[in-house]
């Protein structure tokens, strides 16, 4: 297996835009070629196209080769759409990560682009709808908010966790993502107007949601070999894993407890010889303000029950024990599903490269790891990035 | 990097079933798991599905942890739907293939399937609609049957090819689909039906075109050290590569050639160090005869312009220069898009095992290609099959 690294990385502004599919693939793709000048379009020979739902929401199937076309790249070795809702961007990452450090790729495009706003926006509820299981779960109700909602009521009844502790995760969010000018939201946030906002499902607010987002990024992934070619910088992806232990609901178990992601968690720390003290930055997948509070947990930050303690000691503030999505996260930089996880590696890249603005910059930042979950917290991933050489 | 093998195969019947997209899965499943009976399920890490739009017709998103469920596995490295349209099942084996080789998995399933049909086949037409390029071909009339239909229209004007010579293809592939109990349509047809059929787009009438079809197929894969336990033949994956160098019509040049294809078929051959004569079987992308006609001569069986003669002469049959499509192909398996790359390996795996009737096995044969086009043929796949561990 051949060293793998990101070195180069684009995105767009989040937001509500006045773009569709096509708009937002080439904003990402000038802002990547933008990053890296001395590549020769020639030289990509695969392309991972991270989108959830084009099909739907902009009306546009096999938009791969359509992404290829518009970037104007002629892929030799693989092209791939890979769909895991709201993880979508973390699987095309993985899956270039893969093909770079199996060899049958030498330099890959990754691209996150999702189109989620319309006029229309019975069009996004209707496919966020079947995203859980629509016979056994949203039929019942279950969609996204509420089941969210239900977990964060359950976390409040087992472990004491305050509706304050929930809104002080969204006014981090809002803190960082006020330095963070492609945010959708990029405002500071105060405790009061979390916790005045209007109610989505109770306990959860306005504010305890991640937003409806049109955006994309883009990444540049080579092998060792090549790398300096193009930064001095490049971000190694150390790798990760997925996993998923049910779907429906039925199966959860105890939905305050997410077992997939613990068990994956220890998984990744076994392989790579790490513990949770050893990650200086964590971009998690914070869809709701009480999704970051049980994954300071399940990433073994902190005990299990003590993620609302940990968000009040200020301990996921950058300076405290890890800081916990610099970015703003979802909850400030919004979520266009397929663009989320690739957002999060712009991010990290960002970050190593100390080119985040100073009040959100991680200082010293060596190892980080990105978590995504997709579905009813179904389905969970990790990837590590390291500023060192592996 | 690890050899790679199918060490399990099975499949659905594939037609206008009364069965809906769960249905398709937990009867792949099973046979797959009846065909690999010392398997443990706990022992299966990843799960790689190729289904191009259950989000439209199954009006079910977010499928891969459901499939993981149906299946009663709990993957715990790689999960991914892969969609690129008619070559769904391909990307699929591919990303599974180049995980095993990895080292990152060690067993995986690979699951192809699609539920085209329903009452509403206005739903199947639109998606189809969407999967050329809307903004630019398909707006104008560019659908599949109509571009193929001018492929045709092309071929027949630049190289003599015939009528008669497109009708061959249909005729080959009633008489192996009618040897395959799986198949949509698996009986003979002769040319005077094929002749005389309800005209499509001139010059392919009905039986010129492969069927909209539900179906599923799946496989088990592993490496090296694994392969004995579940199987005394296994089927080794060599690997493969992919293509695009165009999306929209505008960019295709000439359209009855094939350049993607010719380009990368060249690149697969150079890269493996064989020749297209050494090729025992080919199951290619015959979603309409003419495609297969351009295959013949893109894959380098026959010379340019010579591929109505190549059927003719019956270098196509078992016995001629390369057995082409024994399965039936698409034209009489019918094509669920993201069941027909899964379904090819399964016909490649069941030849090399002797395990297809007599009348449509290809008698000593050791090393297979697999080809699939998605769009209106503006990427192309291949992967190479071996008898003999590489």
């Amino acid at each position: 297996m051949r060293k793998v690294a990101i070195v180069g990385a684009g995105i767009t502004k989040f937001g509500r835009r006045d773009a569709n599919w096509r708009d937002l693939v080439v904003e990402a793709g000038k802002a990547l070629f933008d990053d890296v000048p001395n590549l020769d379009r020639n030289e990509v020979d695969s392309l991972f196209v991270g989108s959830a739902y084009p099909e739907r929401w902009a009306n546009t199937a096999h938009v791969a080769p359509m992404a290829a076309e518009l970037l104007g790249i002629k892929p030799r070795r693989i092209v791939a759409k890979v769909e895991s809702a709201c993880q979508s961007g973390a699987i095309a990452i993985r899956y270039a990560w893969l093909s770079v450090a199996s060899g049958l790729s030498d330099v890959a495009i990754v691209l996150g682009v999702e189109k989620m706003t319309s006029k229309f926006m019975n069009l996004t509820q209707s496919t966020m709808y079947i995203v859980g299981d629509r016979e056994f779960d949203t039929v019942n109700g279950f969609t996204a908010p509420p089941f969210f909602a239900m977990v964060a009521q359950r976390h409040m009844h087992l472990y004491g966790t305050t509706r304050e502790q929930l809104a002080m995760v969204r006014v981090k969010a809002g803190e960082y993502g006020s330095e963070n000018p492609y945010a959708q939201f990029n405002r500071k946030v105060t405790m009061e107007e979390v916790l005045k906002a209007r109610l989505v499902a109770p306990p959860l607010g306005l504010f305890d949601c991640s937003g409806i987002t049109d955006g994309a990024a883009a990444l540049l992934i080579t092998s060792e070999e090549r790398a300096r070619k193009y930064t001095d910088t490049p971000v190694w992806i150390l790798g990760g894993f997925q996993r998923t232990i049910h779907n429906s609901i039925n199966e959860a178990g105890e939905i305050a407890d997410w077992l997939s992601l613990r068990q994956l968690a220890k998984d990744v720390y076994d392989h790579f010889k790490i513990t949770p003290d050893d990650i200086d930055i964590a971009e998690v997948h914070d869809c709701f303000t009480i999704s970051e509070i049980v994954e300071y947990e399940e990433l073994g930050f902190c005990k299990k029950g003590e993620g609302g303690k940990f968000i009040e000691e200020g301990q996921s503030y950058i300076g405290g024990k890890v800081a916990v999505n610099p970015s703003g996260g979802l909850l400030a930089c919004g979520h266009p599903l397929g663009a989320t996880g690739v957002r999060q590696a712009w991010e990290i890249t960002m970050q190593f490269r100390g080119q985040v603005p100073r009040k959100r910059c991680v200082a010293g930042a060596e190892l980080a790891l990105a978590h995504n979950l997709s579905g009813l917290a179904c389905m969970h991933s990790i990837m590590l990035y390291s500023l060192k050489k592996p």
